[in-house]
């Protein structure tokens, strides 16, 4: 129940998200149940909605996790890694689609430069290039803001923004999704302060971030390991550097279930013991529904009878 | 203490053990110190050993299981197989010393049959063949048997026998140490009831017998990684036949450690899981007095610190 | 084609096998398609076969080597593993079928004391408690050596030996089929010098031997992995000691497969490098007539594009 | 040596690199021999560089792969992965150091909007919040076009730029070193056409592209099996989308050791047989000059008498 404040009134809960309106993140905030109704606060970097929620000044961040053209956020990887105060309470799909967008009155034949994040950039330069041949890319700081200069300013002719773009700016589409990749998509998590847990469902996922033990040649696989030897399916690894020298990496990791499965919290104590950093990141239901299965009698039943097998050979005496 | 019988008198603790007097087991049996003072009861095959313990007409039975030169002792390993009922207490190794005896008078070039038992007939077959080139082998159920068939009949005119047999038989000693190879030792162990556990010394061993899922190509491999998982190391492991048909095979495992410590407990809980049977053979001291280490951060205070992260973790709701 | 001899006959081949005639290695002897109308020589030791073929005077040895009850034959094992100069041309399965025979007239009411081997009386030792709850056990150095025993004197009444016996001599059935198992095999196999070799079937196996490096936790695991990358799947592993000191053993291996399956011969030259020691004993056609298959693509048409492929890769330069 | 043109001049090889003058790789790109005297072509995209190399119109490319603190460059890894006809011929690390730089005349509280590529901004983010904290940030190509912008318009008062900078362009220094991280470096790569290869020197990479079998669980374990079964040591692993749906990944991996290395030529040809697509980016020297390593007994003459030993049993027929 959402909390009153002093004077009676419901106080309502902030989501921050990478924003301004009009972006990815935001309709990856509209499939988040708790925050119909609540506070949406529209922030421009990643790090900023995560040290929102750290100082408690947000509930929940919405943020991009990992884009199926582009691979893994570096900015909320990198986030997630230097705190062990957050976790993730879910993960929202969101299926990319970029439309070029202009003011009223343009014609696809006056733009001779368009404004577009980087990323969203890389993922239509296909269509750009044989439809625009000789465009120039104007960078702007997110899809949105693309859209938002056009209005501001006529450096660029044109902008590659969210289909429902439109929804927020008084714009016209020249063309409809024209990504070189027609399903791509992201994938959004959402991120609050440790302290409380989704629960499990069944078909949930479990994310870590482990560091390997130095100089040792093997250590990726042995810690791979860890997961098999009790059945654990990964179903996403990802390398980021430590960044203190080149040739150290600590590893995101997505496996199936979750931490009340008994396979993954053994697995997460294995993990604990072999490497010199495990960063638990939280347990949430998948978004794809599916169930996740513990491989070779690693249900959570096999796991109390093993208990109960092992009490009962140690209590013999 | 010992037991004290109804009439005030202390009753003594019956140790069965593969007789008859004179035999390597007794030399093991000797090294027992829980055994001092006690009933020592010779039998004359290994079931029928544990089948005394079994019905508690004996407290304990000594057993050979293993030899240097001939390997697993077939019979003890498929007794040990054939019930949950029952658990090592303490493993002991002896010199296996073989001499040729005769009864007094007899010179070594009367010698034309040699009774003996036919393990030691396989390991002082060299010498044998080199000094006795012409002579035949009358096989007998143990040394000390053949020893004492000298004394009863005069169809063999020596025997080959461990060095003590001339402690029990007025036998005199043909050639001493005629073993082909002069390092073999034999390992036995004490045997009893479940229902009490020798306890952690630091410098342990657990022995199990693991069946493995069938059909299941790698299954051998995913076994011992249930252990490399946990860092603990092999110290044996021997096959020996389920039985039913050829090709399926149950494993005799000895591992460093005890059930107490934790990374032996985990990795039994594994193969609870993953075995289709597994027979815990309990935990004692190694003969050898060397420690038991667990590789990789497992000792049980590192498992003790994951444990208390992964509460903390999971109690955070 | 048959050699002939200096005066224009053909020369027959001997075939050594563990006799004396009426054993069950006759029975697999007699499977042996290249052995019919050759000279078959009964010896008394598995040693004393493979002596023979070593010494060239025999051409083939057929011994047992495993025994669906009573695991692998050490004798054969070690024979096996102390020269690199012999090979395993096939394998022949025996079904183990025991029957109890006496001298005519003899009934079962008047046995006292069975003669057979230590293996069959342990075999049939569940059959003879029942039947005969007081008899005497007089160990003998094959079944068939039991059997001649009862025509030789009396202090045996009966004899335990392979169903097949009273076709050797003539002596009465008292029981049918006594064995504890119904369902027991034994494994023979054909032993020669090496240089020559079974072809390819591709429902073949291959045997080694390998020891493990010294003192170093995992190796076992690690000669596993051997196999394990090349998709060559074990069909049996046996621990047999080396014989110098308690704690060594070498591992007496079958898998799928034939030395001309590359994914194999890859397999055993990881084990070249990987093994202290490594004895190849052979490639011949499986028993069971089953297909050895290579899982994970790696049969040989996939060998054979990865080679290509790589030469590509070294050659451009 | 060079060729001449048709004219009897020697004709120039083109050195395309991610430019423009006085970028990072144009520092990795004054560490190539090769390149000393030939022609240095600034393009400002990776991929073009790379097209310039397809093309035949650059000799080579001179491209970052990896920054310490950012890691992979998305769009070099996805340049490689996008074709199998070019190759990697070095490596080359650069220490990242940033200046924040102006027009002569420039003081520091003048700075209001810093211009710089928003990866340099990333790394410098943390002097620049201190600083200066209401500055804005005007995102750039390259850290070399954020200074050359300061000389054609006065929207960014600053530049964040490499050192070297000042050596191309007429600015003033206003702080040196501003980095967060002061042992940043990044990793450059020289690519050229597939058709040639570094010399095996024995202190050598090699650079693969793989991609995993779809839907089985423990394919990055079996993966990397392959490799730890030759001994062959990973010094990178890096997962990128394959991007036809999320979840998918290919791994850039980097192993010790030359193509010519017996140990990583197995591997090769073991990922080629078990991976569904398998990239070859080449062999070349170890930018840190240490040796390659290969564990457990897999140097090229190990291999070699494995190999021997190998054709000795084949032949044997």
């Amino acid at each position: 129940m959402p909390k009153k404040s002093s004077n009676g009134s419901v106080k309502k809960k902030v989501f921050a998200y990478l924003g301004p309106v009009g972006t990815f993140t935001e309709l990856a905030l509209a499939q988040v149940a708790e925050a119909k109704g609540q506070i949406w606060l529209p922030v421009s970097h990643v790090q900023e909605a995560i040290d929102l929620v750290l100082s408690k000044q947000a509930h929940r961040a919405i943020v991009p996790v990992e884009n199926s053209i582009e691979g893994g956020v570096s900015a909320t990887l990198d986030a997630l890694a230097a705190t062990e105060n957050i976790r993730i309470y879910g993960e929202y799909l969101v299926n990319v689609k970029f439309d070029l967008v202009a003011r009223p009155g343009t014609k696809i034949t006056d733009v001779r430069t368009v404004a577009t994040h980087p990323v969203a950039y890389a993922q239509t330069r296909k269509w750009l290039g044989e439809k625009l041949p000789n465009h120039h890319h104007l960078p702007t700081t997110s899809t949105a803001a693309a859209a938002a200069e056009l209005l501001e300013s006529d450096i660029a002719q044109a902008a590659v923004a969210a289909s429902t773009i439109t929804d927020h700016y008084k714009l016209k589409v020249l063309a409809k999704n024209i990504g070189d990749n027609k399903n791509a998509q992201t994938r959004f998590i959402q991120i609050g302060l440790a302290g409380s847990m989704a629960e499990r469902t069944g078909g949930d996922k479990t994310s870590v971030i482990v560091e390997l033990p130095i100089d040792r040649p093997g250590a990726l696989l042995e810690m791979l390991e860890q997961f098999a030897a009790r059945g654990v399916n990964l179903s996403r690894i990802e390398s980021r550097p430590i960044g203190d020298r080149l040739g150290r990496y600590r590893f995101n990791i997505d496996v199936q279930g979750h931490i009340d499965d008994d396979a993954v919290a053994e697995a997460l104590k294995g993990l604990h013991r072999f490497s010199p950093k495990v960063i638990y990141l939280g347990s949430y239901a998948r978004a794809d529904k599916e169930k996740s299965v513990h491989e070779g009698n690693n249900s959570n039943p096999e796991f109390a009878s093993a208990d109960a097998w092992l009490k009962k050979l140690k209590s013999a005496r």
